[in-house]
């Protein structure tokens, strides 16, 4: 009986493979927890980042600390140092805790983990930044199809015709629907585009300045460079000044995220709204709905992405 | 004996005029709560900023956030949406969940709430990015006045005559303390500094942009800026594209922070280091230190500044 009140209250010193053997009985019996007595409104709220990256992590943080705030739910933060799937001494930690709930970025649990936080009734909530997170878990995203769509549909309506995308990860679907979405500009304007143009890599500034280096030195180079991120667009424009080309003259560059910096740099970056904030305040919503066992209306929310036109982009020089 | 109780472990519902009251009496009779059975490596630590900074926030929040994984503290968030003070309903709350002690970033406790917070043995310690708080919590800084000296110093030996200076709000000992380095760099130089070339401004990109703006319409204008921030000097950096000059043929400017975006923008920027990841860790050890009773060596440490060169900088053009 005292390894069987270990497991469900989620202390730690339980043997996994005997922690396995109770969480098995539990399945069989259909055993949950009895609805806790102190629901939403009250409590810590986890965020877990897969890691921190330095610019739009805070994006995330300040959209999920407003909305404790506002709920009065403190905020614990922490992050897992690059692995996409918390340790089980983290699970351990976070049971004896006993959150209101826990959100994920870049990760997610395991199947397993699943299990035990829904016995013991901690409710998560993943905020899609990559589309690689785990589908069984309530998420919230944005919509990258759509702003793969505007982007080329706005470099397109600006007069360019040979356009490159250099989109992220390759087996990120955020990255697919990015191009999708690209491609599906392309087919409007009845244009075919170059597979040389389309690249994949990470999202960082080397990414964005390896590859457009590559495109710029092809012998018929874009005239436009849609990047995976502000940060990738960063990169693409060092590439430009080092092949002393003028922004937007000579080249138009198009972001994706809409971080402050790239309001702030120059030429400032047109780019795609990514709403982190909004995504993030979103999240916790959800969170705090299913910690008051309230049912969400859906378990995937996309908000909507948008275009901010700025001045790295323009008509394409006369006779390109 | 029911509302000493509850003073004294912070509760809430206590009238201010009755809480006031029994601390007085406390404080007569010289009462310290007894030391606390869970001494540090367990519990959490609240980090607390007076508003979330969209670029360096991430720096200290990184800091600390690794100190507090590698002590098996738990990071909890939170901002005072720009207060320098923190209201007494947030006090209460800290008072009720006896964290291991309390990290301030641009704000610090009144000297009540300090005398509070002894009593109930929950150290304090700032990260002190502006020198504006309470000297008389543990601080953690970096030496300004060296970041002026070797901004200056750096730009003297390059060969600049007129360098300007646009420092942080000239109510910030931080402000006073760079200018005074890059005075001292000119006496060493033999140089006067020209009381036109010295400006205060905020740390922002506008306050970068409006001074570089005035500075480099000036009859005489500087050859070379040494700005208050990273972020100010992408504002300096702006001023200089839209009056179409290039950098560093044509103006040399250098930072302050070395925020990761600094090495980003085009031209990477040249800047001073001021260590705010290893400044958050550092309180961090301090604040674990003040809670396990071990006495502090010190209660106000300065991190070294370093200069850090990069492509923004370089010899005045000839006949200037």
């Amino acid at each position: 009986m005292a390894t069987v009140s270990k497991v469900l209250n989620g202390r730690a010193h339980v043997a996994p493979e005997t922690r396995a053997r109770v969480e098995a009985s539990l399945d069989r019996h259909h055993y949950r927890r009895p609805r806790r007595r102190h629901p939403a409104r009250s409590g810590t709220a986890h965020l877990v980042f897969h890691e921190f990256d330095p610019v739009w992590a805070m994006e995330i943080i300040r959209g999920v600390e407003a909305a404790c705030a506002t709920a009065e739910v403190e905020l614990v933060l922490s992050q897992l140092r690059g692995r996409h799937r918390p340790p089980d001494a983290w699970l351990d930690t976070i049971l004896s805790r006993q959150p209101l709930g826990v959100l994920f970025v870049g990760c997610g649990p395991t199947r397993t983990q699943q299990d035990q936080l829904r016995r013991q009734r901690i409710p998560c909530v993943t905020v899609d930044t990559d589309s690689a997170t785990s589908a069984s878990v309530p998420t919230v995203g944005s919509n990258n199809w759509n702003g793969g769509l505007i982007a080329a549909r706005h470099l397109l309506k600006l007069g360019h015709r040979r356009i490159a995308v250099i989109s992220g990860p390759e087996d990120l679907l955020c990255s697919k629907a990015r191009v999708d979405g690209f491609r599906s500009a392309h087919d409007e304007a009845g244009l075919a585009v170059d597979p040389a143009l389309v690249r994949y890599g990470t999202f960082y500034l080397d990414a964005g300045y390896t590859h457009a280096m590559e495109l710029l030195r092809l012998p018929d180079p874009p005239t436009a460079i849609f990047a995976g991120s502000d940060t990738q667009a960063m990169g693409v424009m060092r590439a430009a000044r080092r092949l002393g080309l003028r922004l937007p003259d000579d080249l138009s560059v198009v972001g994706y995220d809409n971080l402050p910096v790239s309001a702030w740099i120059e030429p400032p970056l047109t780019t795609v709204d990514q709403p982190l904030r909004d995504m993030a305040g979103t999240a916790v919503r959800m969170l705090l709905d299913l910690a008051g066992e309230v049912e969400l209306t859906s378990s995937r929310i996309d908000l909507g992405t948008e275009l901010v036109v700025r001045e790295s982009t323009a008509p394409p020089a006369p006779g390109r």
